[in-house]
């Protein structure tokens, strides 16, 4: 269908009917899902049995004709049976924006599956219903509390996720707080039977609280419709694409899984090519390229500079970034004479990547280097990678040549604060010309468990993205530099 | 050279003498490390300022001849211009074993250091010396506890590494333990100046304690040489070898740090594939493929089967297997069958890969069909992939509808629990037939910091190799897989 102008209460409604709420525990009970996410709208459980009983603090309606407030939601988890009967029950109700999270319908390859999901294409248009799904997690929208997904902490934000699959969804916005990533709407739309993705881009496009359009699909109902239209959106707003099933293997999962068509990978190849959509392959790229393109302003061109520690590192190192499609261009003469004034040549490479070898003992000796390479005229970026093994052992000998592990705590809390407020405001001098980013390579060393993830949120709220790899950082800034060269924006 | 037998001394040393030890605490205090590992011989640092002082309870010598033992190894720590005239003295005192430690040789790229690397090879030829090095961390011998890092958990096994950096062999030796991975020799060999690379692998050849060799190389000498070697050698022990600077950044990085000529891509295309060594490209993959080969017999085929919950995840976890190499066949009749007699239709996908869904609140159910699948005739190897995230939120509303916070600690070590007795009765009963690993994918869900490395460990030391990745894991069995075919051993 077209987009439906109508299906945008969904997003904040006022009230949310349930059909098919257990009256025992439930793994999926929605009602409590919905309390725990703060939802404060209205909620009516729907059990024909159960009439009249009250469920967590909500009265039991026999059925959706019987509430006696307009319903802006439905969310259906009854036997696929008996989903017809529901969505005719929609239709008297006037209730046309629908959720079904049952599955069992054309994904599971028998007759009656496809029976029934032909039912619910012909109720839907006769009624006027705007269905997502069936098979899918349906609607999460922080701001408005709503959720599908049990103790998931909402953090609302630019981002906006369109996914044929529930189980990604739910990882993206578990694993999104980690990488500073707050969200718009997530929509998990499974089979795309009445709503398909090209309606929610519709949707997204034009709607102000998404900067940025992730998309995870198994498969596209009209690949004209769907290619010009993300070739439009993706000028204004990036569109990040992750489609599942493009090796033989994974295009049958995708049969099992949505019953969609996989399609080519060749058409995809074509897809990307035309719209500069960006082009992503697993659920960690998504988070990665998201938090590059939220955190990062776009670098001038490809021409990076590694700083980092160890002469095998940075080998290694350089052979990452250039697949990654980033060059590490040779410094000038004047970085090259200003970093050698400060770093002996022994035991260094004094080049890009910069290697600062057992000099690491003096981290202020790393940090230092970053003013005369962001001065380099040929620099448009620079990637900082602490290798985590080994700078805490360095700085221990140096500052406590004889200490007891007791006060290694001490030890690694200076060295994480030099880091920290030399990161911190180097980031501030240069966010608008030169942008950085961090990755904390290697075994954690002597940092204690979770403290990793402390410093990344640290450098997250000053505006640094952080990295646990170089390959995952290096692909992600490649992906936010092939973006703006396709819309012509680097120089 | 040629091998010279005498350099066996080397790995076992009696006396170990360290040239150019500082009587000011010092990063780089070869005495202590080796004090600190463990070592039982007899250590004497040399330091002509020093004669007669003591350091941590060893006597100073102003130089090697006035040492009163034979010398079975000698460290060179002294500032580049000095390094000939110890050599001298290595030759005068007999001490022909050296590991030169200095850096500042044909590596920095000026004349000086070009002209001191031509003395060492000069003085070594004349005077008979094997040399290790310049610019290298030297040797680590775990069951001899020398080593010339500090504060390393020797860990003997059957694993040797050899190379060109000294980072990454410290990385590995540091990693190693938490992927059950213990070593004979790791050899770290800088410039190659005097022993190369075929020098270590003509010794490890023949070496009773290693039963496979990791490389990794910025170089070679003599090609041709380098390739029958590794073609023979690799017949009977298995050589991973990782070639850095295979990019046109990483061969300029290269020059930099070892001044080793980095060699044409397609050279070591033809390597790899005249040798079957097996091909790695990071220090994450060495690690990941040496797990493999030392914990799992060889799959029969590529047949693989993969276990995991959820669509999107199935539909990401064909795309990834298929892409790393591995086959997922279809399964029997008879095996879909018995799978569909305990597994429900609905929000599941019973097929290869196994989706068991939303069915994972009964983590029975899951570990239930690790019998009928490893009876499967169609599949020679099982990736058993446990969505962390998911898991623990399952079963904790199984167990405890309305548990607070405070029970949680107690579900997952149930939880835990019966997972381990589980994969580990299975892996007992199949392990001379169907090989099995186990991927801990996705956030730590619920978790306590360190938890997931504990699971890692208990499963290791039952033969179950653990992943954090399934990329990771279908990689290395891919390349296990590889080596085997390579030598005509599957069927």
């Amino acid at each position: 269908m077209a987009w439906d102008p109508g299906f945008e209460t969904a997003f904040h409604p006022k009230t949310v009917a349930i059909v098919g709420v257990s009256r025992q525990p439930h793994f999926f009970d929605f009602v409590s899902h919905l309390q725990n996410a703060g939802y404060e709208g209205h909620i009516f459980p729907i059990n024909p049995k159960a009439d009249g009983e009250v469920h967590r603090g909500c009265r039991f309606y026999r059925d959706l004709v019987s509430v006696p407030e307009p319903i802006d939601l439905v969310i259906v988890s009854t036997p696929r049976e008996t989903v017809p009967a529901v969505l005719e029950d929609c239709v008297a109700a006037n209730a046309r924006n629908v959720h079904i999270f049952t599955a069992g319908f054309k994904e599971v390859g028998d007759a009656r599956g496809k029976e029934l999901e032909e039912q619910v294409v012909e109720i839907a248009r006769r009624g006027g219903l705007r269905i997502v799904g069936p098979n899918c997690m349906g609607l999460h929208v922080p701001a408005s509390r709503i959720t599908t997904w049990e103790d998931i902490d909402p953090q609302s934000g630019p981002v906006a996720f369109v996914s044929q699959s529930g189980g990604h969804a739910g990882a993206l916005v578990r694993d999104g707080g980690r990488f500073g990533i707050g969200f718009s709407k997530v929509i998990s739309f499974g089979n795309a039977t009445v709503l398909d993705s090209t309606d929610f881009l519709e949707y997204l496009a034009t709607d102000p609280e998404t900067r940025l359009i992730c998309m995870y699909l198994e498969g596209v109902k009209d690949g004209s419709k769907f290619t010009a239209m993300v070739r439009n959106i993706n000028k204004e707003k990036p569109v990040i694409v992750w489609k599942g099933g493009l090796t033989e293997s994974g295009s049958r999962a995708v049969a099992s899984h949505t019953g969609s068509l996989g399609g080519e990978r060749e058409v995809w190849d074509a897809f990307y090519k035309q719209t500069g959509a960006v082009r992503v392959g697993s659920l960690e790229e998504v988070l990665d390229v998201t938090m590059a393109f939220l955190y990062l302003r776009p670098p001038r061109s490809r021409s990076t500079a590694l700083i980092g520690a160890g002469g095998g590192n940075s080998v290694a190192g350089a052979d990452i970034c250039a697949r990654a499609g980033l060059d590490l261009p040779t410094l000038t003469e004047a970085t090259l004479t200003e970093l050698g004034s400060f770093i002996p040549p022994e035991g260094t490479i004094i080049r890009n990547p910069l290697d600062i070898g057992v000099v690491l003992m003096d981290i202020n000796m790393l940090l230092r280097s970053l003013d005369p390479i962001a001065a380099d005229p040929l620099i448009d970026s620079i990637i900082f990678a602490l290798p985590l093994g080994m700078v805490p052992r360095g700085l221990r000998d140096q500052l406590a040549p004889d200490s007891p592990m007791a006060v290694l705590g001490d030890v690694f809390q200076r060295l994480r604060q030099g880091i920290m407020d030399s990161l911190v405001g180097f980031h501030r001098d240069h966010v608008s010309r030169k942008p950085i980013v961090v990755v904390l390579q290697g075994s954690a060393g002597g940092f204690a468990p979770g403290q990793q993830e402390e410093i990344q949120q640290e450098l997250l709220q000053a505006g640094i993205p952080v990295y646990f790899s170089l390959e995952r950082a290096s692909r992600a800034m490649a992906r936010l530099i092939q973006y703006h060269e396709f819309h012509g924006a680097l120089r």
